[in-house]
């Protein structure tokens, strides 16, 4: 009845953090770990990548990390990006970050009308807008980290409707009512969903720090809403990871007075991860749509001839760990079991 | 304009939890030391405490740490509990956990209706029956730790129907719907506020293990309503601490395998605490309301002659830590500032 081995051609990372220094030698290498021959970079370095110059130097750092994965980059929006250097950038896409919601955004925008012409630059040049679909916290407007995604959607559909042509992707959806406002746009928007959003709720983060991130994972309906347009095969939805390493003293809370980072790291078992997901709510005939094809489509990248593939298994555990030097990495689900395992060639 | 000095009648605790063994030790002596008198002393021990024997050698052992507090014991909700041990109890209320929700209540009950003459019994006992107003998460019903008050509100309103009688006080109110459901009921049912659920929202405990408890606290409009309850003064909204101590090594999270347990630790600097919220929205001219009148009206207790003073200070700060023997615990508000201090006499 069920498969035990699936093939998918060459999967894709729509939303990955590959950060700087010794941390990005560790985590850079496990995109192909997990599976993935291409990766969509973002750019909340510090400082953050804000024009093509910068961008083509991280990418030859990477590059020169792993140069077997295609790297896609992006720049961060901010008053210092110009429409002058929209129109030479070569870049795939221009990342949105509401101020101070998630990882070094503090510089982070708070209106978009002032960044109309660069948006109109975009569309020209038909880049990608990507956007971090929340707006901060106010206890004033009852704003807090759960209604914070809601809150965002009518900016989203304010700005298709100012620019259709313009293609945005919402990344990162959590909850049904974004997936519900995507369904409702027009081609040029579409949706990026995690694998741990396909598998946390709330209560998963409450009182565990490792299962916390930027969006919060929200109720269970929202999650099934998640799941319910993956089974669907809906072509605008597609995944981006948002795999986010920390180092572990980041995430670890060993008094009242630390701050936890926000982010959950899947990269180095991600392809696994994902089938062991879809299967687990009937989706598994999905995979590969959802994890390369529909994504590819939408940015325009031609499919690769490459092909991976998983083999169910009954023996796998995550690793607790991984090291390079001095830095150290726990992945989501350590040391839990995990359905899937990519067959070496 | 604002006074620099403020004295109440005898503060009373309506829920705290004094634990077992060392922690008991050091914790119960916190009572007097956060300027209250009167504590209202949780059941939920391992094994809990199920009849009037038990409660009493536990209430001896209370004893003899602080012999200057005044205990009121409950017995804990199980199918153990008789209406016979109901008419022997001499304590002064039965605590009812939902099963699963918090510390040591996986013996908690799962339908009310089997408990109808457990509960005839303690409206002819003058009994008060103590909810802690959750119903268990379950994905399936879209329930979690977000809705599982607000879920558990018509078994309230359907135990107040059947039993107008008995007196009832809803835990640890969280929500607006919460407030506006009790307020809505007969002079029989009343309500506890803790002092954290005045201060946090639900961003505070997002990746923050040491301020997550149970109930969690929820949106800024949640916690607003609980400060409007008490700003208006209503006489069945008083204070109960939850105060809830756990080693540090269960309220930390240094890996994603770690479970954290729920509870915030308030009990050391209580009175300042709650006079330094109340001054925060203005109303701590209700201070001794809250703590003392409201709640011993609706249990029957004296006004005891006793007051407490508290003064106005810019120089005081939450201790780190207290410890005695093998035990230590750690308070919320660790190392911030407070704005009130206790007068020794």
């Amino acid at each position: 009845m069920s498969a035990t081995t699936i093939s998918v051609a060459a999967p894709a990372d729509f939303h990955v953090h590959l950060r700087q220094g010794s941390f990005s030698e560790l985590v850079t290498s496990h995109v192909r770990l997990g599976g993935f021959s291409l990766a969509y970079v973002m750019p909340n370095l510090q400082p953050p990548i804000v024009n093509t110059e910068e961008a083509l130097l991280y990418k030859a750092q990477l590059q020169a990390i792993d140069p077997t994965i295609e790297y896609l980059m992006t720049l961060y929006l901010s008053p210092d990006l110009t429409p002058d250097e929209i129109r030479k950038a070569k870049q795939s896409g221009v990342k949105s970050y509401p101020r101070g919601v998630t990882t070094n955004s503090e510089g982070g925008i708070e209106s978009y009308e002032v960044y109309y012409p660069i948006f109109e630059a975009m569309e020209e040049q038909d880049m990608v807008l990507n956007l971090h679909g929340e707006v901060p916290s106010d206890p004033t407007s009852n704003t807090c980290v759960l209604n914070a995604e809601a809150t965002f959607l009518p900016h989203l559909v304010k700005l298709h409707k100012r620019f259709p042509k313009l293609r945005i992707v919402l990344e990162h959806a959590t909850t049904r009512a974004a997936v519900e406002c995507v369904k409702s746009l027009g081609s040029t928007v579409a949706c990026t969903i995690t694998a741990h959003h396909l598998d946390l709720v709330v209560d998963d983060w409450a009182g565990q720090s490792w299962n916390f991130c930027k969006p919060v994972a929200k109720f269970p309906d929202d999650r099934q809403a998640l799941r319910e347009v993956i089974k669907e095969g809906h072509p605008r939805f597609f995944f981006g990871s948002d795999s986010a390493p920390h180092p572990p003293d980041r995430k670890s809370v060993s008094s009242p007075k630390q701050a936890c980072a926000a982010g959950v790291y899947t990269s180095p078992i991600l392809l696994p991860l994902v089938a062991t997901l879809l299967e687990s709510f009937g989706a598994l005939d999905k995979l590969e749509h959802f994890v390369s094809g529909f994504g590819r489509a939408f940015y325009g990248r031609p499919a690769a001839d490459e092909r991976v593939t998983l083999r169910k298994t009954l023996h796998k555990f995550v690793e607790d760990s991984w090291a390079l030097g001095d830095a150290t990495v726990v992945p989501f689900w350590a040391g839990k079991q995990i359905g899937w395992e990519i067959v070496s060639e």
